[in-house]
C-alpha cells in the first residue's frame, strides 16, 4: 500500500522537501472527536527540536486542516492536514543532484524512480515529511489520550551515556513535554547534549537509542500471526527516518537471559491481572496484556556530516568525493523521539479501530 | 488483514496445534515455477531441529499440496499446502486449560477470544503453525533462488557465546543446510550446545540472537514511507514466535556510532556500484541498494520451563502456581532460525512481485 | 488481493476442478459463534441444484473444517473448510486442452498463466469452486441470521417469464429453502423449468435475472466513496460465475424514471424511520438506511452448449470447431442463486465487522 | 479501506462541499510520466457540464498539484491534487440541517457520523467531490492513453430516447470531447436535451443509462475470483453518485438470451485472436481478452427536485415536508458520464500496475 498505513484507521502521506506542500490524509477517524489544534502545534514544535542542535531551515510548520474537521470536531470523513513549504532554497541542492550522499536515499531513489524524483533536499525522503506524520500522530494521540492511553518517548542512550528508565510514567511523560531535549535525568541530558555539541564541532553526528512506553492500552488487541502488535508497530516505526532497529520489552537483552529470568509471572493486584515484571513489554503472543507496551528504537547517526566522503556520481557513473553543504544536524534522535511517538500513536489507533470498530465502542 | 500477509504475493495461515491440520494458502505465485518438494521437506526437517534439543512430539510433517500445483509447477492460482496433525495428545493439556503459562499467549488469547479458542497445546499460537509458514517460505525461497536471491540464518549469539559472521555467503549458506545446528564456527556451536544442555538439565531455557543475510536481491525495491523494506520484513519477522527484536545492518550498535563511522561510502567495483561497508544492511531510505540485506532478530528463551512458576487461573481469577508438564524445548532459537529464513523469503517475494508485477518481469 | 476478499472478515479461496481438494479460509470470525454443520450441508445441496437441470458430476460435497472450529463453535482464528474432489474424470478434458470454449475462461487463463494453469474441467475457474464459496457463505449466513439479518435469492426472470417479487420475506425465504427450484410463483416456476428443459433438448442453455433481498441489516454501514455498500457487494457478486450485471433497488429502471418517481420519502412508522418506497434498495449515499437491501444480478446462459461452435486452438494458433462433450447444464441460474446469497453474506459480514469491530459489539 | 481505492495504484479522496478544499492523493504512479495539465482542466470542465442543465454554483475548479510532480512529470511519489472551494454559501443549508432530503445521504450520514458530519451542501457526499475524482482520473487516463488504452462514455438512453452505440470508437471518443452534451447521435441529443428541459420546467429530474467503452486494453488482466475485472470496475463505479447499476457486455439482456446467442466465437483476424461478437464485453472469467471492455451504468434521476416532498426531521424525529431551495440540476447523467470515465481509468490503471508492476513493464 506504499504511502498509506493502516487497515481501519489509515494515514496517507504526501509531499517533498522543496515542493509546494506536504500533508497527510487521515481516514477512519471516529466522528465527533474534539481536536485541540494547539496540541498539534506543540508536537510539531517539539519535532523541530532544540535550536542548538537543529538545522537553520526556518519553517513555521503552520498547518491547516482542509477537510474532515467541522466545528472543532472530527466529522468521520477523511481529514487532510496541509503544511506549506516556505523556506525552500533549491539552489543549495541543484549542483550535487547526482552525487549520492552516503547512507541517504539519493542513490536508491534514483534507481527506483529512474531519475524522475524531486531530488531537492531529499524530496519525498526528506525528514521534512515527518512534520506531516507528526501532525497526523498528534491527532491520533488526542483520541488515544481521551481513552486513557498515553505515549512517551525519551532518549535512552547516546553513545555511552544512558538515561534512566521511566519511573512514574504520567509525570515523566508530562516532563518530556516541558523539556527542550527529551532526556529524563538532568545529568544524562547534559552529557548527551555535550556529545552532540562535540560531534557538531567535529563536523560529525551521533546516533542513539529511544525508549517508548505506552500506558493504558487495552488488553486483547493484536493478532497471533502477521498483525501482531509488534509487527504492526515495527512496520510503521521503520518509517521514522534513521530508525534501524525496533525491539519490545527486554528486546536484544533476551539473548542473554534464561527462561526463568525472562518470563513474567502473572499476579492479581487490586483485583486486576498484571505481570510482576514486564520483560515482554506488554505483549504476549502478539496480543496486548494490559501492561505498558515498551519499545526500543535504534537510531543511526545523521548521515549528513561536514566531512569529505567518498561516493559516486550516479549519472556519470563515476567515483567522486562529496563535502555536504547546507543545513544539517549533528543529531536527529531528539526529533526522532517525537516522530516515534506520533507513529506509534497512528499504529495503535489503527489496531484499536480494527478491534473495536470505527466508533471505538466500549473503550 | 490478520492471518494474511502480503499485497502482491500473499500467504494465509491456518490451523491449531491439536486440530486436524495446519496449512497455508499462497496466492500471487508466478505461474510455471518448478517446485522441488524435496526442498520443502528438507526445510521442514531443519525446522524440527536437532533431536537433542527438541520436544518429543513426533510429527512427520508430511505435507500435501492440494491446489495451485500441476505437473510439478505452480499454476499461478492459490496453492494450498496442508500438513495433518497426527501426534496430538489432548489429555496433556485439558487440566491446565485456564492456568496461564507465563510469557505464553494463554491469557491474552483468553481475553481476545473470550475463552473460545482451542487451548490445547497453544492452539493457533503454537509453534507448530510455523511448519506451515516454513513450507510456504520454502516455496518462496525456490522462486527467489532461481533469480539469484539467497537467504541464510545462523545463531549469532546465545548468552555470551558468539558465532562468527558470514564470510563467504554462498558456502556458509550451504554449510548451514548440512549442519544439525545452525552455528558456523565449530567451537562456538559446541559451546552453545553446551549452554542449551545445561539449561535443559536445570529445567530452564535460553534465548539468543539470529543473523540473517540475503544476497543477490535487486536494488530499487521498497518504499520511502510505511512499506520500507525494513518495515515489511519486520512486520512478518515478529510473527516468528519468540522474536522480540528486529534490526538491520548495524542495528542497535548505531547508538554508539558517529556518522563518519556509520555511513557507507559508495564505490564502483567492476563497473558496479556497491558500498565499501554495509552498516545500513543493504537498505537506504527504505529501498534496497543491491548490497546484502543484513537482519538481526532477538529471540527470547523458550517460555516453557520445568520450574514452578507463579501465575493465575484466569477462569477462577485467582493466584496459582504452575509446573508445566509435557514436551517443551530448552531452546527454540535453532528452529526460529529456519522460520526466520522462511518468513523473510515470503516478505521479499511479496516486495519483488509488487515492484515487478506478478510475472516478475525483468528479473 | 486476488483470491482473498474482505478487510475485516476475509475469505480466501483455493482449489481446482480436478485437483485434490477445494476450500476456503475464513478469517476474522467472531469467536464463540455456534455453527450448524447441517446448514452448511443444506446450502451445498441447494447449490448442486435440481437433478433434472444439473450435470452428472457426482460430488458428495462432503466438507470438513480442519481449523478454527472447536467444540461446535468458532474459535476466532482462521477457519479452513476443505471439500475433496472425488469424481474427477480427467480424460474428458485432455484432448481439447487448447481449444477455447467460447465465453469460458480457457483462452484468457492461457494468456494470464502462460499455459501453466490446470486446464482440466476449467481448473480454478470451474463453477466447482463455488462449493467452497457457498460453504464459507453458509457460515457467514448463520452469524448474520443470529443478528436478525436474513438473505434470500430467487429467479426473478428467465427469458420472458417473470417470478413475483418477494412479499413476505420471512415466509418467502423459508419457502425457497424447501423448493427444488428457486422460483416463488408456482406457475412461473413451471414455465421456467419448461424453458430450461426446452433448451436442454435443443443442446442450448438459458440465462436469467436474480433478485436478492437482505432484511434486518443495520443502518449506518458503508462508506461514501469506494467502499459503498453497492461497491463492496458488487465486487464479490461479479465473482459468481456468469454474473454480468449487478444493480440495486430500481437499478436500470431508474433510467426511465423522474426524480419524483424515484425518490423514497422518509416516514416514521411505529416510531421507526423507514422509507415509504424502497427504490434505492436500502442504500443512500453508499450507506444502509435499514430498509431491505435489494439486489438484481444478471446471469448469462451457461456457456457450455451441445452445439458446434467456431473457436480457436490457442496453442496451434489456428481456427477450429468445437463440440463440447462431457457434463454441462442447460441453466446455472438456480445454482447461481445460492452462490449469490452466499457471496452477499460474506460481503455483508465483512462490512459489519469493519463497522462494529471483530466482536460485532452492539449488534 | 474506505476512502482509498486500489492495491497497486491507489487514489485517496478527501474534502467536503463547503470545506476549504477537496482533493485526491495518487500513489503508485509510474515515475517520469508527462502530465498535460490542460487535459485535466478539460476533463474538469466537461464534468461541470453544459451550462443549461447545471447548477449555478460557480466554481472555477482550479486545481494545483502540490506534490509528486516535478518538471512536468510524475516523480513516482504520491501526487496530491488540491481544488479549493470558493463559491460556498453556507447560509443556504443551515436551516434544513436535519431535514433529510429523500434519496440523498443526509439521513444515513447522520446515523453513520452521529451528527458530526459537515452537513453543508451534502458535505463529503457532495457531487463536488467528483471534481477531485475526475482530476485523478484525468491523470490515469493520460498514462493509459500513452499505452494505447482509450475510454469514452456517452448517454446511451434517457427515458425512452436511445443514442446509437459506438461505431468508430477512436472518432466517437474524440467527438465526445467536442460536444457540450455526451450523446453521439444529433437527433437523440436534441430529444434528450428536451427531456431535461421539460423536467427542469416541471421542477423534476431525469435519469438514464451510460455506455462506456475501453479500447486497447491488454489481455490477461484480472483475477478469476474476487478481483475480476468486473468486480474491480464495479467497485469504483458505484462511487459515482447516482449510479445504481453496473453491467458488462450484454448485461441484463443476457437474461433473455440462449447460450448460442450469448457466446462469442473466437476467430483469428490479421493474425490476432479476437471474438466475432463481444457480448461478454471483453472479459472472460474475470480476465480481459483484448476485446473492447463494454460497461453500462444505470444513473438515477437527480434526487434534488423542486417539489414538496414528504420526509423527516431526524433530530426532532418527526414527520415534515421539504421544498429544496438552492442550486440543483434537472439531470446529472452528463456529469456522471465524465466521472464514470475517470473512475474507470483509475481502476484500470490499478489493474495494470498490479499485473505488470509499478513501472508497467512491457506495456
Amino acid at each position: 500500500m506504499k504511502n498509506t498505513f493502516g487497515n481501519s484507521f489509515c494515514v496517507t502521506l504526501f509531499g517533498e522537501s522543496h515542493g509546494q506542500a506536504i500533508g497527510a490524509v487521515l481516514d477512519g477517524l471516529k466522528p465527533g472527536e474534539e481536536i485541540d489544534l494547539q496540541k498539534i502545534s506543540a508536537l510539531l514544535k517539539m519535532r523541530k527540536g532544540a535550536a542548538a542542535f537543529s538545522t537553520k531551515r526556518n519553517e513555521k510548520d503552520e498547518f491547516k486542516i482542509v477537510s474532515g474537521f467541522f466545528e472543532g470536531k472530527t466529522t468521520g470523513t477523511p481529514l487532510c492536514i496541509l503544511i506549506e513549504n516556505n523556506d525552500t532554497k533549491s539552489a543549495d541542492y541543484s549542483e550535487m543532484k547526482s552525487v549520492a550522499r552516503p547512507s541517504h536515499a539519493d542513490y536508491t531513489a534514483f534507481l527506483k524512480y529512474h531519475g524522475y524524483n524531486d531530488y531537492r533536499g531529499g524530496g519525498h525522503f526528506s525528514g521534512r515529511i515527518t512534520a506531516a506524520l507528526t501532525a497526523a500522530g498528534a491527532i491520533a494521540l488526542q483520541i488515544l489520550e481521551r481513552r486513557g492511553v498515553k505515549i512517551g518517548t525519551h532518549i535512552l542512550s547516546c553513545d555511552d551515556v544512558s538515561d534512566r528508565h521511566f519511573e512514574n510514567c504520567e509525570k515523566d511523560f508530562e516532563k518530556l513535554f516541558s523539556l527542550s531535549f527529551p532526556v529524563l535525568d538532568d545529568a544524562a541530558r547534559e552529557r548527551i547534549e555535550e556529545k552532540i555539541t562535540a560531534a557538531r564541532k567535529d563536523g560529525d553526528s551521533v546516533g542513539g537509542v529511544l525508549e517508548t512506553v505506552v500506558t493504558g492500552f487495552p488488553a486483547s488487541v493484536g493478532e497471533p500471526w502477521f498483525d501482531t502488535v509488534e509487527g504492526v508497530l515495527s512496520h510503521i516505526l521503520f518509517s521514522v527516518p534513521a530508525v534501524k532497529g525496533v525491539s519490545f520489552g527486554a528486546g536484544f537483552d533476551f539473548g542473554k537471559m534464561t527462561g526463568s529470568e525472562a518470563n513474567d509471572p502473572f499476579i492479581i493486584r487490586d483485583g486486576k491481572v498484571i505481570t510482576q515484571t514486564n520483560r515482554n513489554g506488554g505483549i504476549n503472543g502478539g496480543i496486548t496484556n494490559s501492561m505498558p507496551i515498551v519499545i526500543n528504537c535504534a537510531v543511526k547517526p545523521t548521515p549528513s556530516i561536514y566531512k569529505t566522503q567518498k561516493t559516486i556520481d550516479f549519472e556519470k557513473n563515476e567515483q567522486t568525493e562529496l563535502l555536504i553543504k547546507g543545513r544539517h544536524d549533528p543529531a536527529i534522535i531528539h526529533k526522532a523521539s517525537v516522530v516515534v511517538t506520533a507513529a506509534a500513536a497512528i499504529a495503535l489507533l489503527d489496531l484499536l479501530s480494527g478491534r473495536f470498530g470505527t466508533d471505538l465502542n466500549g473503550i
